[in-house]
């Protein structure tokens, strides 16, 4: 009975926070310029609305007395004790607080775009040392062990601790730039092919046939234009994708459009029934990250993945394409080159990318950083990382939506998930026989379906160490993405 | 200083509700088939939240010392007042009932929609016996004088009676049907050009263009597709129109989309700054929906509106228009005829529709008929007031959403509705100089101005009674409306 009371409690929960997600995705899509006004007002008594819920005395009562009750199952023991600790986790918080950072949080966002619009980081920097400043004051309440960034990466990353993303990325560093030396010592491949003209309606009909193959159900979600792409959920029911279409820019789509549908198919994977259970919830950032990596790049820049769509994509676009052959085309999306914009990196350069931002949150929250002076810093590592100069801020340090949305401890996860991945996929091609064969076919239903039992299944009961333990038998390394970069890059680069 | 409390609980108040009116303006226009099963319960959580709110015990004391408060300008103090009284009728509710009818409305809605599309009663017919089960019981908690049917009533019209309406029901039913009388004797126009083929896409942008013209601002709101067309508010920043686009008949997309953009205006024009308050929200749904008639039918179905339109038009549609004169296409969108729906009827048919459902729910609300009678009794007034028989119940009892949303007590207030358009637009026309010669110039500007000061800066602090007598000096009757309609009709059909 009392289980149940708990289940009815999250699930009114859920259907706050999935409210308030619904909200958000309304202000990125299709929201008018004047809604703005109120919006952030909604969003902000929903999150307070939320938090009570969450801190609730009486709910807390249930789930401490269910802590010790021995009639439960193993997953609702597990449900529960995860409850709890999220519980004294958001306790510590008032719902001033919460409130208050959710207001800076819409506030940001809006000053951000209108900063990034206009190229003028001014507009947004009073906006972002106010979120700083609330980030330092959430550090201390939350508490830490050792690095104060600790207390933020455990909100993404239950876990995982700096020194461990120390740990991935110091070994990871020195061998991926070896690889990216050998790399730009060789002769690129053209890629001009993909800034020709592109019709949008035929790119977007193109991407949604690549969710559809992909095993993304359009019955449980829709996929709609947003100046960012991200996915967000309501529930398994009702998993949302959002894209981004440029005339002269193939690739913008086509691969975001994967890794929004390599995210959306993990949460249309997670077992609906235990919607507002923390079963019914994904693992981590990083294991997220994970699966729209996997899609992204070890599915969707793979030469078997285009075996099978190249001749689709011709098809659509014969004047720029005809006289492309697959080889060629498969070089050239694998082209490695330093650049400006992250979303738009290639799988290589992108990590410098992460490690930039990680390096620059440090240095924010140890306080070593301010907001003032973070475009100078930002620019100082672009160069020292990548050797390109930013011209502009807009490509720069307002490129990235997250710290508008106060979410600093976030990006390394990227990375993280781009190595999980990398492990995983190696994992799945034991695993699952004619892997390859399947994908050059169009077929990638067998391997969606080893995802959804090895990690779709899972929630967040667990951490991303336990399943890469669990699935792949040993924990997470950079070892697996740089044999699998190494393979790939030394043939497309002839070293 | 508790003035001020008692402004951002209302705020907190109207955060909530604007919320949930997004969970179903989504419901009805992008959400995806599979998203149906959370949201009824998503809706349902915080129409709860909103019951608490509004009855929480603090809020009430505050309320409570404003009420004696005498510092209180004249109108803070009429908006504590009306909060009281909104107060003491919810709070006759509990959390569980208001939860329970929420649940049913979502349930109710989901079968009407199957129903609708089978057309097939038995589905939709358990679920409105569920609403009028408590529909029944919310009449008994909240009370009444007179007639049971008062006590929803009140919720949309406050302070008019079932005795009210009908008295001016009683007293315009003769002469309506007096004219429609000497209209069916005369031969009708031909309006078979509304059936001819029209470009979806192009009819979309000349309904935008309507909306424009009518003074909607689109950075204020935005326009979408759905089954039924409905206005929907999210704060004055924020409201949104929908409509419905029928290649086979250019009459729905147009009358529809003016009509809502009269509604829409009318919230774009309530003031932002009372936000939440009682001040900020519109008067009743009577003069709701005399903006939406003065618009559609007032202006939308002049000759002069249309002596600006019209070449417009033709010019977007040469194939089926070009060879059409304008007379010839006013007289055919103003064609009398009986018919079996609603929101495609003429204007005066439309009345008769209006009574049938006005009549069918006091029976229902009495007792007298029951969910499992009610087609058979739907299908007996066709035939008695239209003289029509009813094909089926889709285009019969199953046409309208209302009674699914759990809505009864609504519809006088349409008919309503027209007869307070008809009076306050001859005012207007009193008023203001020229205003016919301005419509045929494409400005309606003047006649915006005159709404927004007459009507749309009212707020639910004044009943409908009181607005139509401050601004036309006399109270509600059909003369205005009768009036038009003769000098109108007898034009057209040439008595």
């Amino acid at each position: 009975m009392s289980y149940q009371a708990y289940k009815n409690h999250l699930k009114q929960l859920a259907d706050v926070n999935y409210a308030s997600a619904l909200l958000q995705w309304d202000q990125e899509v299709y929201m008018p310029e004047k809604g703005g006004s109120y919006r952030a007002s909604q969003i902000s008594t929903l999150s307070g609305i939320a938090h009570q819920l969450a801190t609730d005395p009486a709910f807390e009562k249930i789930v401490a007395d269910l802590a010790t009750d021995n009639s439960l199952s193993e997953q609702e023991k597990s449900n529960v004790l995860r409850t709890k600790r999220d519980i004294e986790k958001r306790k510590k918080f008032t719902r001033e607080f919460v409130e208050e950072m959710s207001h800076a949080v819409s506030e940001g966002f809006v000053a951000w775009q209108e900063a990034k619009q206009k190229n003028d980081y001014s507009i947004f920097q009073p906006k972002l040392e106010k979120l700083l400043e609330l980030k330092h004051r959430e550090v201390e309440i939350a508490g830490y062990e050792g690095h104060p960034y600790n207390a933020l990466l455990d909100d993404y990353e239950p876990g995982t601790t700096v020194d461990d993303v120390k740990k991935v990325f110091d070994d990871f560093k020195p061998k991926l730039k070896a690889l990216m030396d050998k790399i730009f010592a060789a002769t690129p491949p053209d890629d001009a092919l993909f800034y020709r003209h592109y019709d949008k309606d035929k790119q977007w009909a193109f991407g949604i046939d690549l969710l559809k193959q992909m095993g993304y159900d359009f019955s449980a979600g829709r996929q709609d234009v947003s100046a960012h792409p991200f996915t967000i959920s309501f529930g398994a029911g009702d998993v949302r994708v959002t894209t981004r279409v440029n005339e002269n820019d193939l690739a913008e789509m086509i691969w975001s459009c994967i890794h929004e549908g390599g995210h959306a198919l993990y949460e249309q994977g997670l077992p609906a029934a235990d919607y507002g259970l923390p079963s019914g919830e994904a693992v981590s950032l990083a294991i997220h990250e994970s699966q729209s990596r996997l899609w992204e790049n070890n599915v969707g820049r793979s030469l078997p993945f285009w075996q099978h769509n190249y001749a689709k994509l011709q098809s659509v676009f014969p004047e720029s394409l005809a006289a492309v052959g697959l080889h060629d085309f498969y070089k050239a999306f694998n082209r490695v080159q330093p650049s400006l914009v992250r979303t738009s990196a290639d799988e290589l350069t992108y990590h410098f990318h992460i490690i930039i931002r990680f390096e620059l949150e440090l240095e924010l929250i140890e306080g070593k950083l301010t907001a003032a002076n973070l475009p100078a810093a930002w620019n100082a590592k672009y160069k020292e990382y990548l050797g390109i100069d930013v011209p502009t801020d807009t490509q720069g340090v307002l490129q990235d939506v997250h710290w508008s949305h106060g979410s600093f401890g976030y990006f390394s996860t990227y990375s993280l998930g781009s190595l999980y991945a990398a492990q995983l996929f190696a994992q799945a091609q034991k695993e699952i026989p004619g892997l390859e064969d399947s994908i050059a076919a169009g077929n990638t239903a067998p391997l969606l379906l080893w995802l959804r039992e090895k990690v779709h299944t899972k929630g967040r009961n667990t951490t991303s160490r336990l399943v890469c333990e669990e699935v792949t038998g040993q924990p997470l390394n950079a070892d697996f993405f740089m044999a699998y970069a190494e393979k790939k890059y030394s043939g497309i680069y002839e070293f």
